[in-house]
């Protein structure tokens, strides 16, 4: 009997949301906008764009880094072991991503199609969408599910005892502070599987490896 | 005793050149520099930007994919098992890279950064460059090591044999086409990782991991 195994990966408190009104004037933020050809609260918050307008956002450290998720995102969507793949965003929008997506590899075609999910809820717009903004929030995802979090402060373990049918792996998705109260809340196991900080790259290319190394690396 | 490895990785036919002299007046490339405030044969060519003028270029498909060495230097700059870093290109320059150096994560800083690196041989310009062109070629590198090819037509391996000091391990980082015939001169022991073909950030996340397997994930 040949092993196998599907995972559930959810990417928490994800960088990711259109410019906020607060700073849709700012003189950095119109510039690149109109470069583009868009108006601004069309565009991705982008803090490598709009640094000095974002200095006095609340939280703005955590914010503003969707590169974050091109990067994991590129990870987890050329592996065969997903089998449901969600965004939570720093906002609380949950985006479930079809596993068979694949994302552009340039970053700012990314972006573009990003801007379009957050602006029509859906790409493709027509039949079945590859992403789409779910009508739930974070605590209907995890229902029936065993949630993970990978933390620092975790549990040490090793990324192949993650790797169960049923755990819905939670990664963070965002520079730096602390998870939400609501990512909290919803996920209180936690689990650390490695010695130092890691950035969220590193930590989906653990656990997708881990799950390959049960599978004989397939 | 505590188990420790460190090995070397050459980047091999990455796919990083300023755009060649054939295309440097073609429209998109003009338009594409202008915007930027650059002179065109002092961008990189990139396929998401040049594609209708590189349809012409020979062996095009395997160029202008700076994205690909954007991804996989990302995954490698993180991790602490490297001694030594290069990048060989498309056009057989060898790039040395400080194992301490961290690319930026922005995909247009990075594009900036290489393009700096290409025309002033070395970056930063002043002390101890993070990033060189070597004088030397692929010949030079491989004296002295044991240099070990990942190519889907390898002889079958697991990651974590491949991480031993000393191995100096060879991945492309190019779209799609076979290997120069430069590369498969200086590299004639092949392996693979995988029943399938990899993206080039995969076989770097794969034989990563396969280290840090070894090291009880550090």
């Amino acid at each position: 009997m040949q092993f196998s195994v599907k995972i559930d990966i959810i990417l928490l408190d994800s960088s990711l949301e259109l410019v906020p009104k607060e700073i849709v004037n700012h003189p950095s933020v119109v510039k690149n906008a109109m470069k583009r050809g868009k108006r601004p609260e069309q565009t991705i918050l982008d803090i490598s764009l709009h640094y000095s307008a974002m200095k006095n956002l609340p939280n703005f450290r955590k914010r503003g880094r969707p590169d974050i998720l091109h990067q994991t995102l590129l990870l987890i969507l050329e592996e065969k072991i997903m089998d449901e793949i969600y965004i939570h965003t720093i906002d609380s929008k949950i985006i479930r991503v079809d596993p068979s997506m694949r994302p552009p590899k340039n970053y700012d075609r990314f972006i573009g199609l990003m801007e379009k999910l957050l602006i029509e809820g859906r790409v493709p717009k027509e039949n079945n969408p590859l992403m789409e903004i779910l009508n739930v929030k974070l605590e209907d995802i995890v229902k029936g599910k065993n949630p993970i979090l990978l933390s620092e402060d975790g549990k040490r373990t090793s990324p192949e005892a993650l790797c169960k049918d049923n755990n819905l792996i939670g990664i963070g998705a965002f520079q730096s502070g602390d998870f939400s109260s609501e990512v909290k809340s919803y996920f209180y196991e936690r689990y650390s599987i490695s010695s130092r900080v890691l950035e969220a790259q590193q930590v989906v290319c653990r656990l997708l490896s881990g799950c390959n190394y049960l599978l004989g690396w397939p």
